[in-house]
């Protein structure tokens, strides 16, 4: 430089108006976390609504021969995979873009949609990465509550949507955390009722363990309506965050516009075409995680909690009340086992609990039934 | 439902003002694009700067042992892998940031400093994605043309930032696409004189190329820097997608509130952990990487091609004009070479070769020499 400028000391970062005004939050605090804080690994770790069955062998084969190919980037079009969920259903590859997991594109759909203070809707206590992603854009939150069965309430949330002119429904479909599912009529006539500029943002994360027949069936050219689906499930691939969105090829080619075109490495990429090239190790989850649930069912009347029905791969048990259940998620954390419970309102009397396999939920049983009786004889102040 | 609601089509998709108005861009065409285009692989690869010289065997043994456990979710906190940059950099895990590549950091950045119509400033030409991100949340550009020699005019940057009150100048150090660096001194002054309220977002992606003296000291809180490194280039993780951030910590606690919590999945970050352990690997890519540059300067000697003094893992050869290096690339693709070239004067005048292994660099130069043989033959029409 040929004068020596003045230093001029920027007292703190100027951020945008926006992100000042934002609280610090997290929308989930991991196990691992958790580990650090207590010490010591979980013995079980059943809290996250990963897949307990592992990966296809095809996708380990996969991972193994391209581990020396780390060093190539991703293709930025994921062209193989969305190729290939094309051919699968029944979609152009215009209808689809890849995302890091439901959680990046859940980012990236709030902000192609939503302007600041605009409204969206959903359920109260649904999934909190989506309420991230919309304060996180300066969006407005509208709460519906569960009915108190556990299931989203449709027409409430239609009408919800109607009266604040929300730019997007959001509905887990089957539903996280409490399990539920709307078949295909119910679906429908949410979508013929959303009011003008509202689109339905469904997330279809647990759509594996769902009835083929009720889901939704897929019309990509739907401008109404995005649909998501994820690898972190019945696929087993949570670690290494493959989303993608179905939705009209208009949509997904103004995502193409600010998308992170880098986002889902290459290795993601092969593993995620290996995993859906293999229906026959997800079909085997998807029947692996029914008996699980079926086993929890049954567990839940062994210890007198109710369960709540569910098409995914948890299942919530009712401990009466929101203080037994946050207490329920200590003891067992003092157990060695991580589950989490939903937070809100009707549904924050529950614990959830991830299907494990066979042997992590005979190792289960034994634990939550000796962490009930630890709770029975507390004495637990009123927590609502 | 109870009543049947009338179906209240959606003409189109409601968009942002924002996000309707962008143009479609895309900040790189991938290789594998151009691939299908052309109906087969390129047999040279060198033209995305990626590290030829392949993974380190830690990385290669983690990911055999550990994909198995692809099916559990990330940390999202990024505890180990910030522990580590951490001890290595000298500074605390809450100076540390890991996103998915820079180019996800990239648009962290921008989102959090920039509202809309604010400028920033870069070199004309220099790193696409930031300019990608810039326009994708409505900040305004503001170029200042390299230096005829190729390198960043810095003087010429801050008189910019200044006159525009910019919120972010941009500097790659050292730089793409021209290979060119400032030193300690060059980059203390231009930190020196910034304009208040204004970051210097020092990208560092080719640091380990760099002498490690001449590279600005690590002082994590000084609120006026943002630096950016990543896996991908020494540490050969390109398809791992892993970067990070070292800033103030009232910086990084604020990427925290609207971060991509899961962006970077298990493996990624155990793979770029195991990478940053094995520092003797790095080492030999590096030391590798100066042979393979002082090789490729050899060529353009032989070929009569001038080259610019890199201190990355690419070097750009002078064509001469804009329009014999957009021929150059066209040729080169014709025998089966992927290289890519700048796309802005004065750099446009050149192609950008990234160092291969001694092998690639060997079948490199005859194919080199044979396209320019036949662009020599070739009459040009005026391309400025």
């Amino acid at each position: 430089m040929s004068e020596a400028p003045r230093p001029s000391p920027l007292l703190r970062p100027a951020f945008t108006g926006l992100l000042e005004a934002l609280p610090a939050t997290t929308p989930f605090v991991g196990p691992e976390t958790l580990e650090r804080r207590r010490g010591g690994v979980f013995a079980l770790r059943l809290g996250a609504n990963e897949s307990a069955f592992g990966v296809s062998p095809r996708v380990q084969a996969v991972l193994h021969r391209e581990s020396e190919r780390a060093n190539w980037y991703c293709d930025p079009e994921h062209h193989e995979l969305r190729e290939a969920l094309a051919a699968r259903l029944g979609v152009t590859r215009g209808n689809l873009v890849v995302g890091e997991g439901i959680d990046g594109l859940l980012g990236l759909i709030v902000r192609a949609f939503v302007e600041p203070g605009e409204a969206v809707v959903t359920s109260l206590g649904a999934y909190p990465t989506f309420n991230y992603q919309v304060n996180g854009y300066g969006g407005r939150l509208v709460f519906v509550p569960y009915r108190e069965a556990g299931d989203n309430d449709l027409e409430a949330l239609l009408a919800a949507a109607r009266r604040e002119r929300a730019k997007l429904l959001y509905l887990a479909n089957p539903d996280n955390p409490s399990g539920s599912f709307h078949g295909r009529d119910a679906v429908t006539a949410l979508l013929e009722g959303l009011p003008e500029n509202c689109l339905l943002l469904l997330d279809e994360a647990y759509a594996e363990f769902a009835p083929a027949e009720e889901l939704l069936p897929v019309e990509a050219e739907d401008p109404r309506l995005i649909r998501l689906r994820t690898f972190s499930k019945a696929h087993g691939l949570a670690g290494m965050r493959v989303g993608y969105a179905v939705a009209a090829r208009e949509i997904v080619a103004a995502f193409d516009k600010i998308r992170l075109h880098f986002g889902v490495g290459r290795l993601a990429q092969l593993a995620a075409a290996a995993a859906l090239d293999d229906q026959a190790f997800a079909g085997t989850v998807v029947r692996s995680v029914a008996e699980g649930r079926e086993d929890y069912r049954r567990l839940g009347q062994r210890l007198d909690l109710p369960t709540l029905p569910s098409l995914t791969n948890f299942v919530a048990f009712d401990l009466g009340s929101a203080g037994r259940s946050i207490r329920m998620v200590e003891l067992l954390g003092e157990r060695g086992v991580f589950v989490r419970r939903p937070g809100q309102p009707p549904l924050d009397r529950y614990v959830r609990v991830t299907v494990g396999t066979e042997e992590e939920r005979a190792a289960f049983a034994p634990l939550f039934a000796d962490a009930l009786e630890a709770l029975g004889e507390e004495r637990l102040e009123p927590a609502e």
